[in-house]
């Protein structure tokens, strides 16, 4: 067998998603993920420590999406409006994967080790958005709030990108969930229109 | 002696957190608590199940408190300004306790078991929030956002209270919170001025 195999790491994660839906997270092993994949272990364990890391290894790759993409926003943009263009360029992360985000969060929700993890990988997105806004001369403490408020309406959007019947973009609804904190945490339309 | 202790609760949780602090978390006992508040192991198991609980026993007194003042909020006022009196009605199990909570702080973020388990209580006080609001005829997927935004406010407000150097209340931080979202997600004030 080639020691290179093409897209290796995509049939891994693709062969290990149908066997925890089929069998559980629990009952498969990494054997069987190599061999439904058409590959050998010592291949798997190129690519992933433990098959844990089958379900998380994207964490680190949206961080770095949204921390760079914090970077090179413009100068003059305000902390929110930079999170929201971060967390809609991580949209090509999603899309094209809805199916396998779907199983994935099947299987986190189903184990609660998994989900306490899930939960451990999101903080690090927040402190990880914070520390990209300090970067751009943020106060710390202002950094974090906008932070954690990126972080709630990730959530809120992902959980509607992950059901929408229409399966529209995860950037739409990244800028939809912003699009509503602002008309819901404005003052009340009356007293803007009285002032 | 007497089977009723007067507040042994608070006693024990006393005495847990300066052992927690002192020797650390995993080296503590229920044995060496309950000797610590000069009460036995079987009052102890009276009031909580085990040493863990007695660091996540306020995270449902918590749930409750937001839970009915959410329920309790004038019909017409808006899910974020609904949260924002909730989470300011909570200020009163924190403000006494500052100590207690920098001490609880510090022994969850040293142990990531207990770091997971916090992140999971207070994902469910976002569930709390989010049903509570729905109970109030707010649309699923504006409860789930305005909880979520709620619960990030509510993180970044207990983090500035708990290293306060002027020792102001959790509700003045809680307010101050909202009222900074307000200002970081209007639209720019120039706009505001041209329409």
């Amino acid at each position: 067998m080639a020691r290179w195999e093409p897209d290796a790491r995509g049939r891994l994660q693709a062969a290990a998603m149908e066997l925890f839906r089929a069998r559980g997270y629990a009952a498969t092993t990494v054997q069987e993920i190599a061999e439904h994949a058409g590959l050998t272990e010592r291949t798997f364990f190129r690519h992933f420590t433990d098959k844990r890391e089958v379900l998380f290894a994207g964490s680190e790759v949206l961080g770095q999406v949204v921390k760079t993409a914090i970077a090179g926003a413009p100068a003059a943009a305000r902390p929110l409006d930079v999170l929201e263009g971060a967390l809609a360029a991580s949209s090509e992360l999603f899309d094209a994967r809805r199916d396998v985000a779907k199983v994935r969060s099947e299987v986190i929700m189903a184990d609660p080790e998994l989900r306490e993890r899930e939960l451990t990988k999101l903080m690090t997105l927040a402190k990880t958005m914070a520390e990209a806004l300090e970067q751009r001369g943020v106060d710390a403490s202002a950094a974090q709030l906008a932070a954690e408020v990126g972080l709630g309406l990730f959530r809120a959007s992902f959980a509607r990108w992950l059901v929408d019947p229409k399966a529209r973009g995860f950037a739409e609804h990244v800028h939809a969930s912003f699009a509503e904190l602002r008309a819901i945490s404005g003052r009340p339309a009356a007293k803007i229109q009285r002032s």
